[in-house]
C-alpha cells in the first residue's frame, strides 16, 4: 500500500514537471502561472506545494531533468568510437535537435537564458565549455584540429555560439533553421580549425548530415 | 515660456529613461519596479505615466535609445577609411567595450535578451546580419575573406556568437572578459575566413587590439 503511494507521488511529482515545462516553454518564467500548471497537471494547488513549495523549486525541477537529458546525449555520443572532432560536431547537432523537439529541453533552454542575470547562475555553461574544451584537446592529440589555437576559447567560442544560434534563431524563425545554422558555425569554425591535410574528414562529417545519415 | 516648459519636458523624459535603464539593468523586464524608477529619476508617478503609459513603452524608449547608439558606433567607424574586414572586428570590439560601459546599452542588451520570447520579437538581430553579411561580401570582393563561404552563414555566426559571448560572459564573469572573448573569437574566425597570403592582416588587426593601439 505504501509502494502504490510512493510510486503515485512519483507520477504526479512527473507530471507536474512535465507541465511546468510546457508553461515555462510557452510562458517563460515570469509569466507562468501557477494555475495553469495545475490546470494543465490535472492536480490541486496542495500536491504541487507539496512537491514544489516556489515557483523557482519548480524551474529548479525542470532544469535538472534538462541537464540530465543534455547529459544523456553527451554520454551516449562519448561512449562510441566516435574521434573528439567527431563527437564535438555531433553532440552539438543531437542537443539542437533536442531543443527543437524535446519540451523538457526547450524549456530548461529558455529558463537559462531568463534566469542567466538571477543572483544564483546556472553553473551549465562552465561545465560545457569545460567538456568542450577537453574534446579539442583530444582532437588536437589526434591531428584534428590545429595546435595553434587554445583549447578553452575554441570551446568557449563554441559554446557560445550555439547557445547565441539558439537566441537568435528562435527569435527570426522559431528555431525552424536551428539545425542549419549549426551546421553552417561548423562548416565556418572547422575551416580553420582543421588543418589543410584533413579536410577531407569535414566533408565527411557534415556531409553525412547532409545527406540524412546521421 | 512654452519652450521653457518643452526643454523642461524633454529633460524629464530623458532623466525618466536614464533611471529605467538602470533599474532594467539590474532587475531585469519583470523584476523593475516602476517605484524605483520614479525615486531614481526624483520625478512624479504623473509624470512617469505621462511620458510612458506602460512598462512595455518604458522598454522600447531605452531600447530605442540603444539602437540609436549602436548605430552611431557602426556609423562612426564606417565612415573612416578601414577595410570592410577591420570595420568587422572593430565595431564588434567597440560594441562589446559599449554593453560594458554603457549603462543603456547594457540595459538594451539585456531587455533584447529578455525580450526575445515576447509577441513583439525585437528586430535588431535582423538588421545586424544583414549589416554584417553586407561587410563580409565586400570583404570577399577585397580578397580579405575566402570566396568559398557563404556571407549569409558568416553574419549569421558572428552576430550569433557575439551574442552568445555576450550572455555566457555575463554568467561566468559579470563580463570582465568580455573583450577577451571577443578577440578570441576572430582569432579563430579568421583562421579560416582570410587566405593563407593575407593572415598577415590578421596579426596587424588583432595585435594592434592587443597593443593597446585602438
Amino acid at each position: 500500500m505504501r509502494e502504490v503511494r510512493q510510486e503515485r507521488a512519483i507520477a504526479t511529482r512527473q507530471h507536474i514537471v512535465d507541465s511546468a515545462a510546457a508553461v515555462f516553454d510557452s510562458d517563460g518564467f515570469a509569466g507562468a502561472s501557477l494555475g495553469r500548471i495545475i490546470k494543465l497537471a490535472g492536480t490541486t494547488r496542495g500536491a504541487l506545494h507539496f512537491h514544489f513549495p516556489t515557483k523557482e523549486d519548480l524551474a529548479t525541477a525542470v532544469l535538472d531533468e534538462h541537464n540530465r537529458r543534455m547529459s544523456a546525449v553527451v554520454e551516449g555520443i562519448s561512449h562510441n568510437d566516435a574521434s573528439a572532432l567527431e563527437q564535438m560536431v555531433r553532440i552539438s547537432e543531437t542537443t539542437a535537435r533536442q531543443i527543437d523537439q524535446d519540451p523538457i529541453v526547450r524549456a530548461g533552454t529558455r529558463l537559462l537564458m531568463e534566469l542567466t542575470y538571477t543572483g544564483t547562475p546556472p553553473i551549465s555553461y562552465g561545465v560545457w565549455i569545460e567538456a568542450c574544451e577537453d574534446l579539442v584537446r583530444r582532437a588536437i592529440d589526434d591531428g584534428d584540429i590545429v595546435a595553434s589555437v587554445s583549447p578553452q576559447a575554441v570551446a568557449y567560442l563554441v559554446i557560445s555560439g550555439l547557445a547565441g544560434i539558439q537566441m537568435v534563431s528562435s527569435v527570426l524563425s522559431r528555431r525552424s533553421d536551428l539545425d542549419r545554422r549549426v551546421d553552417e558555425m561548423w562548416n565556418v569554425l572547422l575551416l580553420g580549425l582543421v588543418p589543410a591535410d584533413r579536410q577531407w574528414k569535414v566533408a565527411e562529417l557534415l556531409g553525412a548530415r547532409a545527406r540524412g545519415l546521421v
